[in-house]
């Protein structure tokens, strides 16, 4: 599955997406914070053909997110850890878990997030330490960052336009 | 570029992923969120094929993530706004844009995300409304929900065996 390469694009989605590659890669990372670690686990809960998984496995090794590791010599056995980059992404993957259970889990949720030290279920939110705030509307907003090129900065110029003009009846309405 | 049908299965990322549909999905949102609400807009900033762009605007609207208005009558001219549900997904893609620009913005950051009202950079994080913890580490885990079926059950019991077996020395370490 070819596709456009994003990882030229500044845009930290567009690279995050580049590097993630494609939706088994999330599912096979979901598995990885659940503690599968061997080829033979991911393969039967996911129910993937091996071909893609070791193709999958070789990308999220390759780009960083997860280390292959010997646990056996004779014969000789890997297995697939999290590195600290692909521990780090649990939180896109427990983002778009919440937004999942909240959309599409019509006949009740199936799988929830808990705390265990409290036992009780957690809906996470997207919040900014400083302030202690929930990430959303308007007040919120991506502009161009200290590395920003001249073409990032005119495409932001444009685009102030367009939300002068689409965003007060869309967007905010008091979100 | 067809895929396993993912929404079959009963995890909710598992359905969010075949909801979105593909990596232009997600960018096609993360620019409804800067304002674009126009297919040349849309296709202009992309830089992806107008079949390619109409096919993923189609699939957005029938999953209910963007609306589509009509906003001139002669000649029909038609504009695609945020719904409740797209707007919630702002939560998923700016958690991967903060993931992304912590792994792989070398050269600084080409875009960030400010608090107007504060006017400081945000480096937004998962946490709990409930105890105001930030979601991550061993604490917080996915377990089945009240709508588990027998086989969510048992291939939870299963991950609980490798769990044990593989997390303390890979996942846990005082994270």
């Amino acid at each position: 599955m070819q596709h456009t390469d994003f990882s030229s694009m500044p845009c930290p989605v567009a690279r995050g997406l580049e590097q993630v590659g494609e939706w088994w890669s999330i599912l096979i990372l979901r598995d990885a914070y659940y503690g599968v670690t061997r080829f033979d686990e991911f393969r039967e809960r996911l129910g993937i053909a091996p071909n893609m998984l070791t193709r999958r496995l070789k990308k999220l090794v390759e780009v960083g997110m997860l280390e292959r590791r010997c646990y056996n010599q004779h014969p000789p056995r890997y297995e697939y850890v999290l590195t600290d980059r692909g521990r780090d992404f649990r939180s896109v993957v427990l983002a778009f878990f919440a937004w999942g259970n909240r959309h599409f889990a019509e006949e009740g949720r199936a799988v929830i997030l808990i705390d265990t030290v409290t036992g009780k279920e957690v809906e996470p939110v997207l919040t900014d330490p400083a302030t202690g705030n929930v990430v959303e509307g308007l007040r919120y907003r991506v502009v161009p960052g200290p590395a920003a090129t001249d073409v990032i900065r005119s495409r932001h110029a444009k685009l102030e336009q367009a939300r002068q003009r689409s965003l007060p009846a869309d967007f905010s309405q008091g979100k």
